[in-house]
């Protein structure tokens, strides 16, 4: 059965972000902040207990450094700096998935580092860099820049994610909403999973089709009908 | 023979702090910062390799989150807070040991931290948590408040360290100088060090005698004949 | 009429603090915060043309550099390090008032900094030393340490605050609750406002009446029912 | 007589940049750094203080919020976040400006925020919009994107800097050298700062002619030999 995965832990001090609570028994897969564009250790230490709580599955979700714009504002940086600035995130999670004796599951890079990686080879390579000294699998998008470096370059173990609740445009790109609203009735998000998941095939913002890949579906937990979107997809996913 | 340990790897950006190309290659035992109160993933990835290259052991050097004040000014946390803090410092190096395949040495807490523990009874213990979920040995000061929560309390592996180049008061506490003077020649630095390996003690700033511990000795990257007194010490050592 | 002031524009980056938006149309008066506890320079100008649209007076919220912790968390460093950290703060404030043609209205130190100026007198002094170099009104406590050196040393324009909506225990101190409870009802909230202007005196947490002061009134833009209180006591004062 | 621009105050904690003690004395402007590529609220006090005590006119040196790597690397925000940015930072440091008593002479911005604007019309009116805001000189590069935004389409008091220090590409693009050698002996400088002055021309590192702007010349205080180029420049420039 096709796994769901959801960005958890982004909340930030006294800031709360995503409903973790509620959105942590649904799923299998958690993508955890690591204190670069959200979270900090007292938030990593609770959202790795909440997934050991629930069996859920963690990676992390490093980004580039940027509490203020939550890691969606791009930054250049060398090839290196960006491999270092990755390994210690991953490390500093790791800290606390050993505590809980939980394996790190997988790298999912978070914001403008992920959709850079989509288009920009190099960066790509930095990632996979990263990736490899921890021997884990690597999430991103099929059929873009990122899935070539880690998949037939490098031969990492890529996992190609579907996104229930945002646009592709016509290149196969994400289309990052700006507000929270939420874009597609829960009806409508699982028709289109359900669509990836046998097609491999989307409606692109042009009206036309789209190729993507889809071995896990990854849901916003910051989208407003998230849950509702979830349980629907299990629901539809078990049948 | 006794061991001699340094502050590593405190330079950050742009921004150069300390010999470490020098002294690597003469110590035993370098603390790594961890981008809290000095260095960052790329600073932190060179002293790694450093190490590795002179065959140095390698441990956590973590600290108040706070580069403006080199991690020197204190601050208040719950408990649990300061035992994150530490995990989240500490996991981040480990990433970097891994790559070089070397094993976390120990944990110790640098600047503020350090002093804290040594009187703080709960700042102590917050510091034993973290340090028991990576089982390694920690270091202090002996005959103080942190060495009975560290070894007495929690049965940690405890290594007192002897500053070679600070003074001590008559309570047995260290006179952090602002400047960066040479306070002893070699020649004084090292006759204190051999002092406080055979009669456990040294002559404090009031004139009289503190006991103190010497498991391993202590020499700052930063004191301006620092690469002078461990070369001194070495051959005095050796002897 | 007693002015009622609130502290605004404590939202950062893509997380929201307050109702800012509700609450700045009722008040007299906004301590806007300064991005070293919460805001960043896009909420800066968001909270100064909200105030200025409202026509509420804004004065300058500095705090610790402690973003993680909402500058709740105590740190102690040198009395000029304080001043500067306060002047820069307020400075950076000032950029957008000077846009908005607004003038600085006051300083009221947020948090920690406000807690420990009521306390310790070196610290109530780094900040007068800062509120000088502004020629502008500090707000405060009656009856402590910061109020001591504000009012009668330094003879600045004090103006001693009370709050609506936390408790103060028998020494006169406020105790921050944890949690974001609405302690008092909006009803029980203005009847100890009203006391406070009359009498300058509340109940304090141990039974017994403690003496304050009350030439302005603060309620927390994150108490849960401070709209209900605002406009209540707003009802109430104009009587 | 053409006037000398130094970048100053670029110390931050207990890193030290810059021979600032030595090159104040011998220079007409300062542009003064503001906490996000360089410096604290403390060691922009000593600067604005130094420049004081030697009559040098002070302007605001804003960057990108980027201690890690200097404020060199590209970031990408919303046009009104870039003013914010800009305007937080200047506005911090004339709070420190206005204890002295010194107007804000300047703005000069830096690093990578300096380079993308003089490329990309966007980030020129971004800036162009902050500069406004304060009413004061912009500095900049001759025949460049920022020249034509800044000076023709908003008729801002634009102040064309010729590097003495830094080689011009073809396009009369700067080269920033990635370490720190004295490019240029002081007498080959002088050479390159009188032509730039009197014939707006330099010679680039293709080896042909790029028309340069020459209003003032800019040292760069981490220049090994920075202290012998401006003196004698100053020499130079006497006659």
């Amino acid at each position: 059965m096709t796994k769901i995965n959801c960005d958890m832990g982004e909340s930030f001090g006294i800031y709360n972000a995503g409903n973790d609570e509620q959105i942590m028994p649904l799923i299998d897969v958690a993508n955890v902040a690591c204190g670069f564009h959200a979270s900090d250790p007292n938030h990593m230490r609770k959202t790795v207990e909440l997934a050991k709580k629930n069996k859920v599955k963690v990676g992390a979700h490093p980004s580039f450094p940027d509490l203020q714009g939550f890691g969606r504002r791009e930054m250049k940086m060398p090839k290196l700096d960006l491999k270092n600035m990755i390994m210690y995130q991953v490390g500093a999670l790791k800290a606390f998935l050993d505590e809980y004796n939980m394996p790190l599951n997988h790298i999912k890079p978070h914001g403008s580092l992920y959709v850079m990686a989509s288009k920009d080879e190099e960066i790509a390579r930095a990632i996979a860099d990263a990736v490899e000294t921890f021997n884990v699998s690597i999430y991103g998008m099929a059929n873009t820049v990122h899935e070539k470096i880690y998949k037939k370059e490098r031969k990492l173990d890529f996992i190609a994610e579907f996104y229930a609740d945002l646009d592709y445009d016509k290149d196969g790109k994400l289309v990052i909403a700006k507000g929270k609203n939420a874009k597609y009735s829960s009806k409508l998000a699982v028709k289109r999973c359900l669509r990836a998941i046998k097609e491999k095939k989307v409606k692109n913002t042009s009206g036309t089709d789209t190729d993507v890949g889809c071995d896990i579906i990854c849901v916003h937990s910051d989208t407003p009908n998230a849950v509702e979107i979830i349980k629907s997809l299990k629901k539809a996913l078990k049948k």
